[in-house]
């Protein structure tokens, strides 16, 4: 395991007084940092850096800014899109020790914490005082990594996204300068929105060292539910029907066909291997029974089947649990392979015509592919298998990955609902943004003249547009 | 009157051929545009420009940037900060004719307009779609002109600002490129947020000439009410209670008792003149009955009087539009003078605080104001009668302002929580974001180098910090 940056033997030794052994150029921490769960390649930084303070963080990238040494933010690593994989070398910067809760406002619906904090850590914290926050993409993400990839999840479609969640950040800038972007203010006029600009940049414009998070009731009741459908199509097109009357449901998830397969196989379980929708509701007694309600008429009327309401809390969380599992679950199916997520968001018309796309194209290029999908908001991922060795079922991914894409843009959707751009999505976005690529470029120069910040991530080279 | 840039006579020439009598340089249409409904001085800019497509104002962003003139623009000259003020001459760039309904997606839920189309055009325009755009200033502003501002008012606690109800845009950039941001999508990781940072910028950073708004669907009931509490700081307990209890407001706003008086005076009533709440819940009718009840029984341990409620359509209209019309009701005290509104918004828990130390501090100084305030969001606007002539009483109201935005910082908040910063806030900027308002500088250098667009405005100079 070699060096692998020219710049960074100066710019560790800089920063080796500093930290002491949370600067380690060891082989285990540096390989554990550069793997992930997806299918991309391993790649380890020249060195890992554990700071435990803002100041630690400003230091670092002082010292990298001066040598020229690449600077990857690393929160719990739990990205499909290798955005913390260290691809040109240098210092990964982990945020694990910056793991406080700093200040809970229960009266203001606040709360203020270090990027390392895990979106689970927070609302076990937050149980006592009927608050919770909601943002929620399945695996035990770090806020941090959350902000930086403007992750979403299963309770979107009612809460929003990390964009409508964070309040405020505080923000070490590529030379070191620390910058606070918004207040504890619920809206604010004052200026250009920092706040949003640096959530989605993907450790490409600066480091998230603190946030202020915006905190929801937690609701009085709530109901979940399972169904399954004759066909994907029937499903979403119920789906789309409650979206469009209003049902202000708290979760809608589509799992196909394939999907259900993969939990019997992963869970050695006896569920039926058909469509299914996972709903859930939040509010009032009164409301979540209404809602519930509502939601059974509209169902039956798209053919449902099964369909089985708790609003136990312990089988809620098991259904969610479960849900969460779909990328382990996805690896039971071809075992030895790979998963590599997609990630596509269409306006919600258009739902039922894309998902179907989708499943016909895994057919016919022969790929192991299951669907689930947060798709109230029109947003779906097929989980395909792949052997990265297979050259030729690489082609046909590529295939697929390209033509899904594009099907995306064609309908007035975009290529990443929620799993950020990082190295997967690259390749996408010059035919999503067309000009709008070279104003990024033209930011990401203004905040990073010297690029240190995730180089080779999110945004294309210039000379490919 | 005279021509005010120097480059402005050449890039004018240059146009002229292409917008015929869609470019005027007749003193009429100047003044007119360079006028404003608040305190600021008149402005008028050398020339004013009607483009009705995208390629007009590309054309006319070229023209500008080859010669060096400055372009600002004017959307329903609602500001009330002199944001459409052409401070430093050039040409004014009126999006009046951009004012076409592009498009309504009823099933997604979305509509595409230009800028120059109205709030109450558009909601006109949905009527019959069961649908709405909710967002509401009170003025009948462009909806260009709302982005630009990030503008919020009395339905943001329910429905959010402009912030998050656009989609995506399109935007001429200083230089004469167009580029698109955003999709019909929902949500979307696919890097830098543009669109977010285009909503805000105040024409400094391009100019929008097309929005995919989001829309909503009109509430199945509304039920409105207005009751009145023995002291201001009653009222805001009760608002602080209201939000803390969950329940799900779409309006909930302060008038304090110079503001009743203000009202007496303008619409010739004969209204208790004491602190007043007008709130609005929107749902289903059991929804709306429900929170209607809660909201009373809180109410009354507030002491609150007078408590009326409505569901008919024609008298919540009524009660709305008296509240829109506050900033002329506020010029009805003190006739003769002009009315400044400061834009203070705080974290929810400091509200009462922040509103009784105005109240006070207005004494003080022997200044005029009432307060309004969309306090479900911490919003508050205080009206302020001065004659611009008077260097004694500016002298008081500059105290007045200072010591106001000092509070709100002071409390967490900021200096603008819907009006933007135009010319009234920039001497705030420094002191709400400190460093953070070089990394602005840095944006508005990397878009806009030559610093055409709408200079003068939201930025202070690179002097003073």
């Amino acid at each position: 395991m070699q060096t692998i940056h020219p710049a960074a033997p100066a710019a560790i030794a800089a920063l080796a007084p500093l930290l002491g052994d949370r600067l380690t150029t060891a082989r285990a921490p540096r390989e554990q940092h550069g793997a992930n769960e997806a299918h991309h390649p391993a790649a380890p930084p020249d060195a890992v850096a554990f700071p435990e303070t803002t100041q630690e963080v400003a230091a670092i990238l002082r010292a990298a800014h001066d040598h020229g040494c690449p600077v990857t933010a690393i929160g719990a690593a739990s990205s499909l899109e290798g955005h913390h994989l260290a691809v040109r070398g240098g210092i990964g910067l982990s945020l694990a020790r910056m793991n406080r809760i700093l200040a809970v406002h229960a009266e203001d619906m606040d709360a203020v914490v270090q990027p390392g904090v895990t979106r689970t850590r927070l609302n076990e914290e937050l149980r006592a005082t009927g608050l919770m926050f909601p943002v929620d993409p399945g695996a035990d993400a770090s806020l941090g990594g959350m902000a930086a990839t403007r992750a979403s999840g299963t309770t979107a479609v009612r809460y929003g996204t990390m964009r409508d969640n964070v309040l405020a950040l505080e923000v070490v800038l590529a030379d070191g300068r620390i910058i606070r972007t918004g207040s504890r203010a619920r809206k604010s006029s004052a200026g250009l929105d920092l706040t949003r600009l640096m959530i989605g940049s993907e450790g490409t414009l600066g480091i998230i060292t603190e946030m202020t998070l915006k905190l929801h009731g937690q609701p009085e009741a709530v109901s979940a539910a399972t169904c399954r459908f004759g066909t994907v199509a029937d499903a979403v097109d119920c789906v789309i029907a409650t979206i469009q009357s209003g049902l202000a449901v708290a979760r809608i998830e589509l799992l196909d066909e394939m999907m259900l397969r993969g939990f019997n196989a992963y869970q050695n379980s006896d569920l039926p291997e058909a469509p299914h929708l996972f709903v859930e509701f939040h509010g009032s007694p009164a409301d979540v029974g209404e809602q519930a309600q509502a939601f059974g008429d509209l169902a039956g009327e798209f053919g449902a089947m099964g369909l089985r309401w708790t609003d136990r809390a312990e089988e809620c969380r098991e259904l969610w649990h479960m849900r969460h599992q779909a990328h382990y679950a996805t690896g039971a199916l071809d075992p030895g392979k790979r998963t590599l997520a997609t990630d596509v968001c269409v306006p919600i018309s258009r739902l039922a015509e894309a998902v179907t796309h989708a499943q016909a194209l895994a057919r016919e290029l022969a790929l192991t592919s299951t669907i689930v999908g947060h798709v109230g908001d029109g947003n779906f991922h097929c989980g395909l298998r792949v052997d990265p060795d297979d050259a030729e079922e690489m082609a046909r991914l590529h295939r697929f990955t390209d033509a899904l894409a594009e099907n995306a843009l064609r309908l007035g959707g975009t290529v990443t609902g929620e799993h950020g751009v990082g190295l997967g999505k690259i390749a996408y976005m010059a035919a999503e943004h067309g000009e709008a690529v070279t104003v990024m470029r033209a930011l990401k120069s203004a905040l990073d003249p010297e690029g240190i910040l995730n180089p080779g991530k999110m945004l294309p080279p210039d000379d490919e547009g």
